[in-house]
């Protein structure tokens, strides 16, 4: 997969590109097959929604899973973000979000840049979010949500909210989220699963509850440029990627053929991953 | 305003009517530009979110001020629930409710008649909800959403939720709505200031949190036939009113023009009417 000349303006413009159906649905079945017990499993990487034992976020499954590895590996969405980036790029998170069936809870307005600076001491915002649909996404299951634009401010200050929700986020505050808004807009891509989103990490994004009867599985990567590399480890591995090898792809038909791929954490999470490490 | 043949086959058979831009902007705005007083009052009438000072929903305001008492008596509204109840109309319950911008909660999946038959002993559905937008609303924030069709099932079994928003609510089981919204979908109608929904008392529905940055405020109101007036006053007046008298109707251009309402609440809601009155 190539960007168009129109595609890498728009990405620039708007900070979002959507490429519905990107992926089959053959390719996205055993992924979405393995969650049930990526979710059953009780580790660190699993975080549950407040009152609920529904998982919100699971972390690092490309490291334990095998489906999920190869996902990682996936050239579709790698090899844009290289060309974009215009050098290798490592994975500095992943994640796969819940927001299941009645019990998804919202994830107020946010950057995703914000937390890298702040905790992990990224250098530069050179590290672009990926969202790809494992179910579909519709008005009523909680879909994304960006204000198109508002990436071009850099990072926005920030409040650090402990209590909304399970997982602590820094969140912009509402004033400025009207002001961006009126400038604009809201927008909040929807398709069929296989579908992908890619985003600039200072666009400015939340997602509402999912009262719905459907899940909204979606794998939410971070791909960072090997020379922003995260300079702190501050926050656990599992959380922040601390090995800045960059990314081999697999062939394009890797989610649906037997390829050998590495799986470190298969037997559980080493020691040191599950803890903070701030550098000397 | 007169249903059509078409109109009431289309009410029966997937309970509720949307009528796009009923009211125009400026019959709205006295409504609007109303509400900020109202709910900075502190009266028991105002039911404030969970963690916030935002109002959820202000009860009874047709009692106690000047444009909504004009409001609970327009035709437009009034005169179609008469045609399809064969009979006049009392107002059994006037609410705004705020669904304020960012901090707007949910409604969890719900029947409104099964509160009125279990608390106020209303002996049948026969009492039209009607939702009436004084703000625009779109997919951010937090629309009304339905499950068309599933009026027709009757009173479903409920449990008593005290817990998840600040006022409680009889909430339907997760399977029962998965099982409703695999036979008829979920809808949300959209449309600008002044749009107006009707639907059957039956109906379930719910609606998301509002992370936007606009308000989305409806009145909420309920005809009930006079005929089938509540038998219990359990809970105060204030929430189930029992002034059974047929609603009069103001003529079509009252919410333009002066005219003469009663506001029997204006000076203090009255001692009796903030209190349950269990009948013997």
């Amino acid at each position: 997969m190539k960007l168009t000349t129109e595609q890498i303006a728009q990405f620039d413009r708007e900070g979002y590109l959507f490429f519905p159906s990107l992926f089959s649905a053959a390719e996205m079945k055993p992924l979405l097959d393995e969650v049930p017990q990526l979710y059953a499993q009780h580790r660190p990487e699993n975080v549950r929604e407040k009152g609920s034992d529904a998982v919100r976020t699971n972390f690092a499954a490309h490291l334990y899973s095998y489906p999920f590895a190869k996902l990682a590996r996936h050239p579709r969405m790698v090899e844009p973000v290289v060309a974009l980036f215009g050098e290798p790029v490592y994975m500095h998170q992943f994640k796969i979000n819940g927001k299941m069936a009645f019990d998804g809870d919202v994830w107020q307005w946010h950057q995703d840049y914000g937390t890298w600076k702040n905790d992990d001491l990224m250098p530069e915002p050179r590290a672009m979010n990926v969202a790809i649909f494992l179910d579909e996404v519709n008005e009523f299951n909680g879909p994304l949500m960006f204000i198109p634009g508002s990436h071009k401010l850099g990072v926005i200050s920030a409040e650090h909210d402990l209590t909304t929700t399970s997982y602590p986020l820094w969140t912009i505050n509402h004033d400025t989220i009207a002001r961006l808004v009126e400038r604009g807009g809201i927008v909040a891509p929807k398709g069929p699963a296989g579908s992908l989103i890619m985003f600039h990490s200072c666009l400015v994004h939340a997602s509402a509850s999912n009262l719905s009867p459907w899940n909204r599985i979606n794998v939410y990567l971070s791909l960072c440029a090997v020379s922003n590399h995260i300079r702190r480890f501050k926050r656990p591995e599992y959380i922040a990627h601390r090995d800045f090898a960059p990314i081999e792809c697999l062939p394009d038909d890797c989610l649906l053929k037997h390829y050998d791929v590495p799986l470190p954490w298969k037997d559980g999470t080493p020691e040191e991953a599950l803890k903070p490490l701030v550098a000397a």
